[in-house]
Parts: C-alpha cells; sequence; structure tokens
C-alpha cells in the first residue's frame, strides 16, 4: 500500500471534517462445497455515516440490527477496523461520529461480522483519500487480518461470486458475475450459532476421496453458478463441514435435508444456522418457501434476495 | 438408452457391410487441483475405421503408435469396448474389420486407453445407428464402466474442458469451452509410468486444509481455464496427488518445479509421468519449451497442442 502525505502538510494529517457514506452487503458464504473458498454477496445491507471529529471521544449510534446490543465505543467492531487500517497505514486515527443503520441479522451465518469489518475498512480508506491509496489486494488483505479467513470479507469488498484464496504474498480473489437465472433465497432462524462452535466441529483430516468429491463439486458449483443454474443441485453437494457441523444445529441440518430431497439447492449459510438456497429461478424460489412454511418446526423467516454485484461502497458527503 | 429393434427385423439385427470412421482426441487429466475430475481434450488424435464383418474372427491392424506392441485379437482394447457396448445394449456384436491410425503416446499420462475405451464406445455406437440410440450420459457411464474414472473419458469424448464427477444414477459431466489464450503444452518423456503404480501411492486420508486447498484452487482452475488465463499459476496448485506421486517420477516433480518457478503453470498430465503446461499464450508455452531445453536431464519431447473441442467423431463410411 502506498501512503502518500500531502506536500503542504507539515503536521499529522488532518481529516477533520471528512464525511463518508458506507454501504455494506450481506454475505453467504461456503456455498456448500466451497468451504472457507466461496462466498456470494446478498443485496441486503448495513448503510453508515462517518465522520472524523475534533471530539475527545467517539461518538456512535446503532439504528436496526444490534442497536441496543452492540458496545457504542473503541470496542465496536467497525470502529476496531478502521483503527486497524489507520494503524497499518500509520497515520492517526481522528475521533468519529458514526451512525450506522443495520439490517444483515448477527449471529446467523449472514457475514455481519465481515460487514462491519469491510464497512470500517472502507471507511477508513474514504477518510485517507488523497492521503492513502489503497489498492483491492490492500483492502482484502487488512479485512482478512481482522476477519481471520477471506472468504466473507472478499464478497462483501467486491460483490458477486467471490472465489478467495491465500498466497504467501497475502490474500487473493477472483470475482465472477452471477448467471441471471440464479434466485437466492435465505431462511434466517431465530437463533444465534457461534461461527467459534462450528468451527471446533471440524476435523483435523478427511478422508482423500471426500476431498476429491469437494474438489469435483466446487469445479462444477462455478460451472453452475455463472453458467449453467440447472446443475446448483449436484453442484452444492458437499462432505468437508456441513456433515460435521450438523449436531451443532439439527434443525437446520434437517430442514436441508426436506429442501433437497424436493431438488432444492438448500446449503448451510456460512457458520449457520441460516440456510442459503440456491434456487435457479424465482418460481423454484417461492416453492422452496412454501415448503419451508409447510415443514419447518420452528419459526424461519424467508429473504428473497439478490445477488450483490457492486460491493462496498464508499462516497463522499457533502456538508 | 433405448433399444429400437427395426421393424422389418425379424432375425438377429445385421450390421455387416456397416463401416465407421472414429476420430478420438488425447486428453490430459487432473490438471493440477482438480484430481479425478478435470479434464481437457487435446488436438492429437487416434483415428480408426472400423466395419461390421461376416468373417469368422475380427482382422485388426494397427499404424503408428502400438505397432507390433499391442494385441491384434478380441483382447485388444478398442474392442473389447466395443464388446462391451454390445452386451450393455442387448446385441450380438459382429466381426469386425479395424485399421487403427495412432497418435497418442502410451502410458504417458495423455489418456491413451481412455481414447481406446471412447474409440469402441463410440464406434459401436456408429455401427447400431437406428438400431440404438445412446445419449450422452450412456457413452459416458459405458466408457466409464471400463476406465474405472470418468475424468480422462469425458473430455474424450466430449472435448473442451470438463468436469466429471460421479452420481448414483451414474458418472456426469459439464463441458466448458476454454478461454482462446490457453496454450497447451506437453512434454512427452521416453519413459512410461504405471497408472496402478501412481495410484498406489495415493493417501487414505488427508488434512482437512489440504482439502480445502485443492477445492479453492480447482474452483479459480475453473474460473482461469474459461476467462482468466493470467491466474492460472496460482489456479494450478495441488496438494492431493502430486506430491504424493513425486517419488515415482522424480525427473517429472523436479521440472514441474523448475517451471513453476519461472511463473510456468506446470502439472502432471494425468498419471504421469508427461508434464502438461497450461501457458496463457504462444510466447508462453515457447519460453517454457526453451527452458525444458536448457534444464531436463533427459530427453522430453514438446508437444503443442490446441485444444480439441469437438471430442469422439464417428461417422459413416460409405463404400
Amino acid at each position: 500500500m502506498s501512503v502518500t502525505v500531502p506536500q503542504a502538510s507539515t503536521g499529522p494529517v488532518d481529516l477533520v471534517g471528512r464525511r463518508v457514506r458506507v454501504k455494506v452487503p450481506a454475505t453467504s458464504a461456503n456455498l456448500g462445497p466451497g468451504f472457507d473458498t466461496l462466498g456470494l454477496a446478498l443485496a441486503r445491507y448495513d448503510e453508515l455515516e462517518i465522520e472524523a471529529t475534533d471530539a475527545a471521544a467517539h461518538d456512535i449510534e446503532v439504528h436496526g440490527v444490534g442497536e441496543g446490543e452492540v458496545p457504542l465505543d473503541e470496542t465496536h467492531l467497525v470502529v476496531r477496523a478502521m483503527a486497524h487500517t489507520f494503524s497499518r497505514v500509520g497515520v492517526e486515527m481522528p475521533s468519529i461520529r458514526l451512525v450506522a443503520h443495520n439490517t444483515i441479522p448477527h449471529g446467523r451465518g449472514l457475514g455481519s461480522s465481515g460487514a462491519a469489518i469491510v464497512a470500517g475498512v472502507v471507511a477508513a480508506s474514504g477518510l485517507l483519500e488523497g492521503v492513502v491509496e489503497l489498492s483491492a489486494d490492500d483492502l482484502l488483505e487488512i479485512a482478512t487480518e481482522l476477519e481471520g479467513h477471506p472468504d466473507n470479507v472478499a464478497p462483501a469488498l467486491f460483490g458477486g461470486l467471490t472465489i478467495a484464496w491465500v498466497t504467501p504474498e497475502g490474500p487473493r480473489h477472483k470475482k465472477l458475475i452471477v448467471h441471471r437465472g440464479v434466485s437466492p433465497l435465505v431462511l434466517v432462524p431465530e437463533h444465534e450459532m457461534s461461527t467459534a462452535l462450528a468451527r471446533s466441529l471440524q476435523p483435523q483430516s478427511v478422508p482423500h476421496e471426500d476431498a476429491v468429491f469437494n474438489v469435483s463439486r466446487s469445479a462444477l458449483l462455478i460451472a453452475a453458478l455463472i453458467q449453467s443454474p440447472e446443475l446448483l443441485l449436484q453442484a452444492t453437494e458437499d462432505k468437508l463441514h456441513q456433515n460435521y457441523r450438523a449436531q451443532a444445529m439439527p434443525e437446520t441440518d434437517r430442514l436441508i435435508r426436506v429442501l433437497r430431497a424436493a431438488g432444492h439447492p438448500a446449503v448451510v449459510s456460512g457458520a449457520g444456522p441460516s440456510i442459503l438456497v440456491l434456487a435457479s429461478d424465482p418460481s423454484a424460489r417461492a416453492e422452496a418457501v412454501r415448503l419451508v412454511e409447510e415443514s419447518a418446526e420452528t419459526a424461519w423467516q424467508p429473504l428473497p434476495l439478490a445477488v450483490d454485484f457492486l460491493g462496498a461502497t464508499v462516497t463522499p458527503v457533502a456538508d
């Protein structure tokens, strides 16, 4: 990343008064066979307005999801991500006023923490415009340092379908445009799921044939999502994570089996417990909603969501 | 598969005098991360002419690769594949006259046995035209029954880049069109390699993280081969088979390391010992050839080959 200190600057960089608007999509990671690799950006957003101030402390206001629950000080995840970004580029972070309007559910496997991290990183890059130039790889690297894995932050940053992987030089991504027929449906239960618990159920080693199974399905899933939605049921088969984690979310597991048996390409969304159905058209999506209404033993909220093609956006706000 | 006995037929189906010409491409399977899954058809062919006769025995003639080596009776692989196909559709196989002109190297990881099997299957389907209709899935199923895995027979049958997988209903494939920049180079050593030996070096289980590594690279390889050849070096990384088999082909392993260190996307072709370089353009391919000439300790034949987009063809021959 390249840091440019403005020529006229003689002291610390003065950002006070700069103000940006940030919009970050929800994401669904894994997509069945693509564990820690694939992610899809979905058209449901957290929207934030962030201003650099000369106040003594941060001033944080949260509306919608997380209101009254998340901390309103420097431990707020967006603020932590901003602080990390400023620290990585060697510029002192100003106090901020932050107003968030959140719609991405928390703890449901829809990338809310990845979205908060991405919001902080792009907000910082927006406030630092003209001072520091951060490339796409830089943004992904900084966000991944906080999130641990690039598979949620890549689609939140860049939109669409992303393949994310890690190289010795840092995380990388490839963005792909999803076939217009693909009609995602997210089913959100009332209960949360801990990503840490889900990860603890992951085995150290797996049968070679299961590895090969997922290799074939993840390759096929790329082809299915960009060219051939009719292959999505076969392309979303998985033997590397959902089977190991099923015991931690029995209702999710049961409902996925019901949906798949009826031909719907259902998978665990991220670490769960939400379910993602990659319907091949809007009518198949409507059928899946009806099937869930009939079969679910607890309340599941159906969210028919479009694919987001843009990823996180940051725009300056004039006074 | 549907068998149609012609209405006028009163006895066994009479195929005597029917004659077909068959052309089958070489293939390279695995392509790095896509073990037992991915395959590429290459524009180097075995060509055969096969006629149903009323002679007492088969009459087999082989020119080119395999001449003076392969058996010239009913144990010839093409004839065995024909016999299997006839048996599967319940039609008695006639005696045949077969003339083969082979150019696909044997025992080098270029799909020669898969090509022979596919030649037999499509020759049988050609002779049976109007009697038995075999779908693409039928052809793949019959050929896979003989080859054991669909990853070589799928590209030999259908051309291009194929993803092959196995379902409870039989093997399936998805064909993709390769980006025109991709310029395959096959490097063929003088020595052969036994596929059985290569397979014996495969572990029963693998680390979960290695499985995830290949999941990401095989997904990326699909994107790289159809859209983004500049990603082929990263997309051809593998931790599921080449490392385990390296000891069985040390010179192949060494040369792949030399090529990759210089930026060339080199992988073991099939079970080896040949090397496939998925160069992103013809000039990169020429550089790889020069590098091999400088670095190889034994003789390696460079074969710059185009991708075959058609797969196996069978055409009737008039007298």
